[in-house]
């Protein structure tokens, strides 16, 4: 078999783009065989690209060289065909496929390159392994799906800056090779041959960077922005992932909000999905009290506050303790459970709570028995389940530990979790969790207010909740809680939250010296330990830095969900493992002595 | 001085935005203050934003607190005005600031934040020098002309992303932690720590993703990356730098062509120059002969060839070796010479050609030799000097060295090099270097059929005069010259060349695997070298590989020229010193030993 060059052919069509309309068009396609179906003198080549399938005919008596080439192509060769469109006989069109009213009968025939068997095919609808389909990432990239996910990334990453730079955003490019930002997680470093023993560090995000530039006056800035953080990988997370990252000057956390919202319905629109803004806010203590977390699932139904429900008596009698909450919520449509399943079910939640001390309420029992049962009645009364819906009352023992003290959003956060976990379970019956392909699959919110500090009960000192950049609100300033009453400062931060997934997290920013040292002071950081880690940043508050503030949201989660996948790897092109393996180019390698040399470094081998 | 919180104040324009139109109109502006002028009772402040600057007035007997703190106000305090806008008076109108015609009476004034005395200030045209202004690079970038080349260089990328996306371009990002491309440059590496004594490596380019993206179908791939070199730098180099990269399948050289001259046209367009494409192309053949530079700067005339003006009788009389070529260019505007200026210019051409044996012919003087005179006209008849233009040809003296015959092009581009060398000595008279701001500034050209290969006189060697993936002309394939004629064989290879400077570089890439194999034979590369360096690649070429190829651009180059920077500096936001250093936040840096135990790393530091 002789392969073909391309010369001076121009495609004139893609592969999707052919409609009844174009009958009797001479038309050039080039692509990928899909499928090859051979009938004898007539050769059916169905030939992809990116844009969909066209089924190509061969007909020996039409063009006996054309044909005979066909007779060698196989699935994923590479094929140019000149030809003409044809209506395909009434009984023979496909209306599943966009061309399927149409074929095209090729009088050329060019066999551009071959292809080898491949591991698995493109073309069917069986997944093969993800290791295979790592290594092999070029042939699953041709998938039609994986085809979709990019250019729907594509399509919402444009949405974006361009709603962003219709605002008076402007993208700035900040480094990549810089220095080491103090934001939690290991920095991968970049060693400096021009400077021996020196490094680089690849940044976690922007956060120092764009602060800067809002010193500079820059007003709105935006950046869609790579970040690197070296993590013992979970399944959903990658070394280098990419924000949206923005920062303005002048701002109140509501324009903040705003411009999010409005540029997250752009992103949304581009994948046909209509979102109404303004999303619900809530603040951070009405989240935890109404769901139990800081990142809401508002496809479910909040939880239940029965504290005052049940009355000082009921709680002696029922050995429930007193003070503490009581909280139910309930699982829509979960359907009548058998007795059997209903044992089982509350068994699953004791070993859910352990020694925890929170038990099931069983309010199905309560309303047989004459003393309990208006209590029954009232929950009832409460949460408003409907007919087929599962209620769970969670309800503190007698002797539940000493942590309420210290943490009482503890019991919030616990049943909130078991919500989350029954709401799982009980998937296929609600259907809440299923894409409908509409707005209403994407429940939206913000939660601000989050705590300027928590307690670290092990080392008995207050930590800064957020990066120690984040401004408390003005009021726990003027006020004097900054210094006097840790635990009640408020940050002027803010989650946005989709799903139950967090998105992104934001912040007015602290743009004062004297606020800025105190919050390092209260965090134990002497001065030279300052000096050390933000010398230039804390030199650059003292000429003339306005007030300013931003958020940073993941672009791979947001695509992911709105792809309706279920990995980011299904979002990123050249993804790595949960190893940290690029598994197709084969990284990261040994690397030769005298590169080693060259950044005067030796690996130590432990042993 | 107490500081002042911005509550929930909002702006409600810009300090560029008000003109007369906005009389008696109530505004809040907020921003830097630029200049004060203290007349006592009346205290003028004028603030800055990125958009411009707005005088705004204190008058004590309006408001005396806000008079107040215009008192303690000093230049880059952060300030917020709330006021009414007036006409100013009519003698006291600057035509000179867009916002001339009015000022801002403020009622009240908040300091949001101080500043101590700047080590320069962005208000002041004098700029101090690079390293302070690198070191204080957020007082730098609130200079205007700063705002101008950051807004500048955010236009034209949204501009090109726009296009390209019109386009049906799809842009996809690509890894930066990946494995050692074969690029020629040292790769910027990064260690892994859960793979101890193995290292990623940044991408000098994504040349690789961006072929494989093709391998995978998508069909028409951009990326605006940031791409990493470790290099010796130069005064206009960057360790980190920005490419407008693309690639497509099923190319010919002229559709990418067309694509690059349609975006750089949205590119210019958002610069307000209209540029006119087609761009003129040559052959790296033509380009030679004709400006001796593969990056011609057709500001300037061509060169002529009066090769075969001097007959070989008169070479013969004048001494000049027959064969070899002789070679005239024209200095526009140049003006007349005194003969000292003129005795100095030829002294300072002989000393730039040295021991070459190339020589200048003085035209002037031929004329006045009866002998020679009709040469000295047919020399002007080629030329077509005018009045004032200098008139240089340079002839090679009889010994002219060897390097003749194995570097035929060798003279051409020595010659080309001293018309270069002339036309900035006489910058100043023809005046061609100037920025004019119309598109008659920026002359484009293509230059096509580079040499495949380049030969190692010391070596004795072919070499791949561009990467390895780059493909042949069909027909030198076909004709077996691939082979037989290495000398003779022409890559689809092409620059884009603006001014003389090479803005991009790109080719037809090979998507055959017998014509990758001959190649890398060719260079000599064992089967193991190639498994070693290139394997996945080789694998990806074996599964339908379609014919493919692109173009990666300089942004940063594109945008210093657009912003008439004289440095890439200039124009990024963060840059490094030639030694590679981050003045602002002072990288790199040591680290700790603790993340050097964590990289199994050990740092050796040369004595």
């Amino acid at each position: 078999m002789t392969l073909d060059f391309l010369g001076t052919l121009e495609r004139t069509h893609m592969c999707g783009d052919l409609r009844a309309a174009n009958d009797g068009q001479p038309v050039v396609l080039m692509g990928w065989v899909n499928r090859r179906r051979d009938h004898g003198n007539l050769i059916f080549l169905d030939v992809r690209d990116r844009t969909g399938i066209t089924q190509i005919v061969l007909d020996k008596e039409r063009g006996a060289a054309a044909h005979l080439k066909a007779e060698s192509a196989r699935p994923e060769f590479v094929v140019a065909a000149v030809g003409q469109v044809r209506l395909r006989d009434a009984d023979l069109r496909n209306p599943k496929m966009p061309t399927g009213d149409i074929e095209v009968v090729a009088t050329e025939l060019l066999l551009l390159n071959d292809a080898k068997t491949p591991p698995f095919s493109p073309a069917e609808d069986a997944i093969a392994n993800e290791e295979v389909r790592l290594k092999y990432r070029y042939l699953d990239l041709r998938r039609p799906e994986m085809q979709h996910n990019f250019r729907l990334r594509h399509e919402v990453a444009r949405a974006i800056r361009n709603y962003l730079s219709d605002d008076g955003f402007l993208e700035i490019e900040t480094p990549f090779m810089t220095r080491s930002t103090p934001e939690g997680a290991r920095d991968y470093l970049v060693p400096s041959r021009v400077h021996a023993g020196e490094f680089y560090a690849l940044p976690q995000s922007p956060q120092i960077f764009k602060q800067i530039l809002m010193v500079s006056g820059f007003d709105k800035y935006f950046q869609i922005a790579r970040c690197f953080r070296d993590e013992d990988l979970r399944a959903d997370r990658q070394p280098e992932f990419t924000q949206i990252d923005l920062e303005t000057t002048f701002p109140s956390q509501e324009r903040i909000f705003r411009i999010v919202e409005g540029f997250l319905t752009a992103a949304f629109k581009a994948a046909n999905i209509t979102l109404q803004p303004p999303f619900v806010q809530m603040t951070y203590d009405e989240a935890i009290r109404h769901y139990g977390i800081d990142k809401p699932d508002m496809r479910l139904p909040a939880m239940t506050d029965l504290t005052d429900t049940v009355t000082p008596d009921l709680r002696t009698q029922l050995k429930i303790e007193q003070a503490l909450p009581i909280l139910g919520f309930v699982i829509p449509s979960a359907g009548t459970l058998s007795g059997t399943q209903k044992r089982s079910l509350i068994e699953e939640i004791r070993t859910f709570f352990g020694e925890t001390g929170l038990d099931f309420l069983d309010v199905a029992r309560l309303k047989t028995n004459e003393t309990f049962a208006p209590l029954a009645a009232a929950i009832a009364d409460e949460m408003k389940p409907a007919e087929a819906d599962l209620v769970v009352v969670i309800t503190p023992k007698l002797g539940t530990p000493e942590r309420w003290n210290y943490d009482p959003q503890w019991i919030y956060k616990k049943v909130g979790a078991l919500r989350l976990e029954l709401a799982k379970k009980f998937a296929d019956k609600h259907g809440l969790f299923k894409q409908t392909g509409t707005a209403a699959d994407y429940k939206f919110c913000w939660v601000t207010d989050f705590p300027m500090y928590e307690w670290d009960e092990e080392a008995k000192v207050w930590q800064a909740a957020h990066h120690p950049f984040t401004s408390p609100h003005e009021d726990d300033i003027t006020s004097g809680r900054l210094v006097s009453d840790k635990g009640a400062v408020r940050a002027l931060a803010y989650d946005i939250v989709l799903n139950g997934t967090e998105l992104g997290s934001g912040s007015i920013r602290i743009h004062r010296k004297d606020v800025q040292a105190e919050i390092f002071r209260s965090l134990g950081m002497s001065d030279e330990e300052q000096k050390a880690r933000f010398g230039f940043f804390l030199d650059a508050l003292e000429y003339g830095t306005p007030p300013h503030g931003g958020i940073a949201l993941g672009l791979d989660r947001i695509v992911m969900i709105l792809a309706g996948a279920t990995s980011l790897r299904e979002v990123i092109a050249f993804p790595k493992t949960a190893r940290a393996i690029d598994l197709m180019v084969d990284a990261p390698t040994p690397v030769s002595d005298q590169q080693l040399r060259d950044l005067s470094l030796r690996t130590v081998v432990r042993t």
